[in-house]
């Protein structure tokens, strides 16, 4: 039956243009003319194989992922693709691996935080993959209170160096990707001390390994942390442990952007405006939230055609059985979760325009919208990472039985996503820091500032400013409830960016129609979920949410003929999403029994292991048996 | 350090007797000192270590679980231990293995379906495990509509066999655990023909491998089926493949203790009720929910501990920075879960009491509580499991980055647990059961029929009459909401049976008044959780809801200064953790960095693959690679 398309009764059924909604999820149609010749150019080669993933022991994974990624910048290279292509590549051949951080935090960190002789002098290295790079900042002590590390950098007059050093345990480094085994330098985040004064965390360039024979140099301790979460996930990744041992660098491997300090020894800040160093963050948690979208909508991908080939029930007379996809509860999970891998790529999208808008402002000396850009890309990260960790693992469960199954794609999906909802921010210590900036905006009201941008509705709601209390106490106190405000506040930017997105023009039939099912899935089933923020606050009555509950339902009945058609409109290959399950031709079932064979175990019939440990147990002759 | 007590301080503040309390939690005396010996035994056999088991390729894992379960049986016998010792030690040996199947199903199922001379036949090789045993239901294409099985067992008059065949792909069976490598024989499901007419599925004992060489017999192609989610995790079994080419089998090895097939080839029901079969799938799902309590606890023990040990911003004038454990967002995440696991524990034991009930009526033929039963257990199933997994995978990312970590236990607990939500019923297809009970409740109101038991309080329910509606279609369309009405009725037992157990007299100083701030707790974040329910039909005000909050949060203060001593009362040994974060003595930073050096990565300082993938890569030399 190879060849047959297994759904294409499915695709039948839609009624909407899925090439021109292609476009709109690729954002342009230049994206996704890339996007198809990288992603082909990626799942042609069989060297980018990564069914075998699973099986491999932790070694053979690791050494594989080295292998895949000297073979990518190989390509690159011969191919003399563009950064945009590069990117793209990488993201195709979908492996965490240390270019990760290398492309990703060690040379942003340094453009955001060295001097332009600094600059001058690391980027070309970094940019030629002469020497590779990591973000060495968490230590086993200290994750979200950056301001606690303990490592310190203390300059030595005498030298002109700063001495590297790891006072105590807790001060290891922990966590950083690619530090454990590739890394030759990392920014080291430390405690500036000049004659006993400490002047709190700062970035250094410290070199860890020779460039001849990659030992670590003298003073350096260094390896990796050992298995995390998943099969092979996020173990291709050598997250890394380090010690210094009284390390010197030159003085001038401080990153001095913002501020610097003189060969005498004079710490000083630069004429550089200190906000300037949040714009990385807010790149960096922009592009998490596009992360977001792709990883949810792969899921959702999966499940979706699984869920129309996945029959149970229902016969009628002998006939065929029920799709599980038309089974209203299978909908109710599984379609605004395919709402909100649409609404996340447009709130990520419009993210993109906040950087480069904040970005400029920056530039210009404009300090006015960074507070609500922190804001809103700390919220967001948060939000939307939240969402995809447990709506891939939602998406799993939609898969009944054969979704446990390392085949599907969906375990290792899980695993090698879910710790983006703890780094880069823990996602509930983000949501505090969201609502310290609404109460800080709610205790502004009144006094003349008008809030605007995602916060100017705050200025209609008057009867906030009747509710004042002792912030610092009832903050603490009051702190989850506040997290539970701060998520409504970015689920209502999400909404408000997907209504603006529907108000531009879409070209392709039916395609805005279909878009604005899935607008109002997405909030019609966050409303359900929290009707009783609404109920309590009467802004709804209880007929009313009824109403909004009907409304949803009928909206699924309008998605399901088209389900198949929107999530094809993410346009992944089948290599990409490398999930039987998910296959594009709706063949699971010869393919799952194919690849079941392929386990190790099934090397031999007999189990390795029955002549010691199962036969003299049948024969009851365990007593004798050395075990 | 070694040897000092971390945690002394907090375990000095508990105000409640701690040894009390371990009793109240194993359920008697008796269970606890069953607990202590035998945890205590498996914990100091170095056989039974479980600390490489994420590091271990698959084959490797395999054979280990062998040698333990082996090992396990030899020791089980040596030491001539009861059968509630030997399930305890099984227990605490926390390796997911073939004999899980063996003892807990495919002995459960000749008890439960065989006729007295099946069980005088079979069984007494089982207990002897002179044969191995699986459960063989599910199929490729068929899991939760069991009676759409597609295997067949024809009945050949001739030759007074059944002929046992597999005759499409979809019905190869897939899934049964101990299948894929070890099991000689199998209750398999597969549907009855006699004189070319379907009699429907029935259970039948299939020999699978020869006793002499293990290898499989003819027209039997088995094997296992292959990576799933975690890396040990439920590795450990051979989740197996097997189809049948017309393998004949004797007519007395269909399972016939309530429907028999004649010599003649005659179909006839035994006088057996019926209802029996029942039983065994109402004591199955009973010891899932006890099974929640157990993972659930250990999953909020690792997270308590680490929670007071991690201290992370708050430090005043260079004191200590505050213990998580005091954020009270951390704390509305924690100790709902807390509550949980005490709520889990009791209802478990009045289900094993309900089991024991129902049993002995169904032998008296009095089928009036089955319904009941059957609803209770199908719902507090998918409660308890649901809440499980979802409860560790928060525990896991309430220990922030560390919780990633293999070595924190909990990725392992959460991949190893998490199928619990799918097998012995998917958790929605039960909560569909569940509401279709509560509908059918709802109809016979005012009929006469006085609803008994759990669903007494519908009988006080009378506006539900006036709600009447084309039940069929309506039941589809309304499916999602129902199953929402099918959880609030499950946690509704669940809060009456922690009521009921907190009526009854709990000795020791402070018990009683910590179990009653839990189940406040419990209920109080059930409440917040679904106010919206309450607020649209009016059974809080918004005025109420708030000050239930209010009630929560000073209960969470409350049980702060008890949470470690809540947790010791699991009484969990270190060993049965497995976790470093989770560590009795709290001594966390040392341990983790001293397990890191043992991944297999840290074998050699410059890693595996550096000479043909990083070395040409950094020194510009890939064009001439080789990769
Ligand atoms: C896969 C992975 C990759 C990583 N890569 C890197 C890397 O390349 N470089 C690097 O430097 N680091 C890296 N990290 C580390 C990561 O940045 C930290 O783990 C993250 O910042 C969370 O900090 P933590 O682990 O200290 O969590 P903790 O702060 O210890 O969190 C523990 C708990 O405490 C709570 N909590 C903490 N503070 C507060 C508060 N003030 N109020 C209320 N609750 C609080 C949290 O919500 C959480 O529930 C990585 C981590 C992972 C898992
Ligand atoms: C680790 C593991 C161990 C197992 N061990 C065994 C074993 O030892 N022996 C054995 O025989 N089997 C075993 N199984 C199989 C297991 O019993 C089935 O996977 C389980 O019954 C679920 O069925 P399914 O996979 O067909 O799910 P499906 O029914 O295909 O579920 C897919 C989706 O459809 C939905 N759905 C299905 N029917 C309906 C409906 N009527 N209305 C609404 N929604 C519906 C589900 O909710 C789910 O979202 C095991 C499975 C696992 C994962
Ligand atoms: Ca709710």
């Amino acid at each position: 039956m190879e060849g047959v398309d297994h759904l294409a009764d499915e695709r039948k059924k839609a009624e909407f243009n899925v090439e021109a909604m292609k476009i709109v999820w690729a954002g342009s149609q230049h994206n996704l003319e890339v996007s198809n010749r990288i992603s082909k150019l990626v799942a042609d080669d069989p060297a980018f194989r990564k069914d075998d993933r699973t099986m491999l022991p932790r070694k053979e994974l690791f050494k594989n992922t080295l292998r895949k990624a000297a073979y990518a910048w190989k390509r690159i290279n011969e191919l003399r693709l563009s950064e945009e292509e590069a990117s793209k590549l990488r993201f195709y051949v979908d492996e965490t691996a240390y270019t990760d951080l290398h492309w990703g935090m060690f040379i942003p960190a340094i453009k955001g935080q060295g001097t332009d002789e600094q600059q001058r002098k690391w980027l070309p290295l970094a940019y030629k993959m002469q020497i590779i790079g990591c973000y060495a900042q968490t230590e086993l002590g200290h994750g979200s209170n950056v301001q606690g590390l303990e490592t310190t950098a203390t300059f030595d007059p005498h030298t002109d160096e700063f001495v590297i050093h790891s006072p105590t345990l807790t001060s290891s480094k922990w966590w950083p990707g690619g530090l454990g085994k590739v890394s030759t330098h990392a920014v080291t985040y430390a405690r500036l001390i000049i004659d006993g004064k400490d002047h709190g965390v700062h970035g250094f360039i410290v070199q860890l390994r020779s460039l001849e024979d990659h030992r670590p140099l003298p003073g350096i301790t260094v390896g990796d942390i050992g298995m995390k979460f998943g099969n092979g996930a996020y173990n291709t990744m050598d997250n890394g442990v380090l010690r210094f041992d009284h390390v010197r660098i030159p003085r001038n491997q401080m990153l001095m952007k913002v501020s610097q300090v003189t060969r005498e020894g004079k710490y000083k800040q630069s004429d550089v405006p200190r906000q300037l160093v949040y714009g990385t963050m807010v790149y960096v948690r922009q592009r998490i939230v596009a992360d977001a979208s792709c990883y949810l909508s792969r899921a959702v991908c999966i499940a979706t055609r699984y869920s129309a080939v996945r029959r149970q029930f229902g016969s009628q007379n002998g006939g065929p059985e029920t799709q599980v996809i038309d089974y209203k509860t299978q909908q109710s999970r599984l379609f605004p979760l395919l709402a909100s891998a649409y609404a996340f790529r447009f709130v990520g999208e419009w993210l993109e325009w906040l950087y480069t808008d904040v970005m400029q402002r920056l530039q210009a000396n404009d300090f006015s919208t960074l507070p609500e850009a922190h804001a809103c890309t700390a919220g967001l990260k948060s939000l939307t990472t939240s969402v995809t960790a447990d709506g891939i693992e939602e998406c799993r469960k939609l898969c009944g039985g054969h979704g446990y199954l390392c085949t599907s794609g969906l375990p290792e999906l899980f695993a090698v996503y879910v710790p983006a909802c703890t780094y880069e921010g823990d996602n509930i210590v983000l949501l505090l820091q969201v609502a310290r900036f609404l109460m800080k905006t709610v205790s502004q009201i009144g006094t003349g500032k008008q809030p605007v941008g995602t916060i100017a509705y705050m200025g209609r709601i008057e009867h906030l400013m009747q509710c004042r209390c002792n912030v610092q106490r009832g903050f603490a106190e009051l702190s989850a409830d506040l997290v539970e405000a701060a998520v409504a506040h970015c689920q209502l930017i999400v909404v408000s960016k997907f209504i603006e997105k529907l108000q531009q023009d879409i070209p392709g039939e039916g395609v805005k129609q279909q878009l604005e099912a899935l607008c109002g899935i997405y909030y019609l089933s966050l409303l359900h979920k929290h009707q009783g923020d609404f109920l309590a606050t009467s802004y709804l009555t209880p007929k009313q949410s009824a109403l909004a509950n009907d409304q949803l339902r009928a909206l699924y009945s309008k998605v399901r003929p088209n389900a198949i058609a929107l999530v094809d409109a993410f346009n992944y290959s089948d290599h990409f999403l490398s999930s039987i399950l998910g296959r594009y031709d709706g063949n699971v079932y010869p393919k799952l029994y194919e690849a079941a064979w392929k386990d190790p175990l099934n090397e031999s019939v007999v189990p390795d292991g029955y002549h010691e440990y199962v036969r003299p147990l049948l024969k009851q002759q365990l007593h004798t048996a050395r075990l």
